[in-house]
């Protein structure tokens, strides 16, 4: 198909799809001539995932071309592909010093066999909330990790029935996308959970909000 | 203090802090003269703030505005401002029809007396994961949204027992603020229980990503 037809099938501008193709996020499409190019299927996909991960999971788009990068090499082992996928959605570990206390609450957790560079990714989110004058608390932070514990086994067990983690690129697909895509879900959720806590806690007038 | 000394203090750029000043997220300062302001401890901590929602918590520049406006002028009950806070962060509802499976779940939680527009932000957080490939299942949904009624369990423990939530603006702070800058370390937590999870299953060698 043209450019212009990939605009049409996809809602996205030609100007854009330009972009992304200087800017690697989309592959070349086969040259027909000095000034046109054919898009597959393939195209189409990609560029769903991109707008996916730019408007949905507000990726930059530096982090957008890693977990690109990432679907374009796949590594060999689950584990690895697992952690070749985090790292690309993560970015580089961030220069900070990991504390005492989150180590002991991840000790607590039997998490401290996960990857330093990891736990700086935890830090450095814990050390950014402090620094707005929200300190999380080790009792806190773990009732946090035990909810997360229970989305893992979820996301994990979605894994291992998702047909596309037999090959490679489809498992980092999964994992990669699948779990970028999935944070706001979380997002939302909580606070629709907190609306609900808040409800149940200190409202005590009629239930404005019930559904019509 | 001097515009200098502000930045001085803060770490952020004289050029940054003109800037979030046209932008009305930072309050003037008190006039010297024409070209000379003088600045206070409270704009040390709004600026601190300003650059946790952009730095930690990925917010726009409009969204950062809402919070702000939300601080400037909080709500009267407990219940409302909770609402008006999560408003404030999560800006206008999206356009999107709530399909009777998502109500359907919300149902079976007890959350269908949430307000209809949190949940188009559930929604549109769903159809943005699908549009990428990654359909959440209704029996995953459940176990997302019930790792996030223990979250917000805690973080409404935290609100009740936080003394700044005894004055409005502190209230507001606590929960539009701890909310979204928390938002990261429930990601990275995420991310850590992959690991874990992930290790327990699949890693067979040595354990090369233990703690040194």
């Amino acid at each position: 198909m043209k450019l212009s037809e990939l605009s049409a099938e996809t809602g996205v501008a030609p100007a854009t799809i330009k972009y992304y193709l200087r800017e690697r996020l989309l592959p070349q499409g086969e040259r027909l001539s000095a000034t046109r190019a054919d898009y597959a299927a393939a195209h189409v996909e990609r560029l769903r995932l991109v707008r996916a991960l730019v408007d949905g999971a507000r990726l930059s788009l530096d982090e957008v071309r890693r977990v690109v990068d990432a679907l374009d090499h796949p590594p060999q082992s689950r584990h690895e592909l697992l952690g070749i996928a985090q790292a690309a959605i993560d970015g580089p570990a961030p220069d900070v010093a990991v504390s005492d206390a989150t180590w002991a609450t991840l000790s607590t957790l039997g998490w401290d066999g996960c990857a330093p560079q990891s736990v700086t990714h935890l830090q450095a989110a814990l050390d950014t909330a402090a620094r707005a004058g929200v300190a999380v608390t080790p009792a806190r932070l773990r009732v946090y990790a035990e909810a997360m514990a229970d989305v893992a086994v979820a996301d994990l067990d979605g894994f291992a029935d998702d047909p596309r983690r037999q090959e490679p690129a489809g498992a980092v697909h999964y994992v990669a996308v699948g779990t970028v895509v999935t944070d706001p879900v979380l997002v939302a959720l909580r606070r629709l959970a907190q609306e609900h806590e808040s409800r149940r806690r200190y409202a005590h007038g009629p239930d404005e909000g019930r559904r019509p």
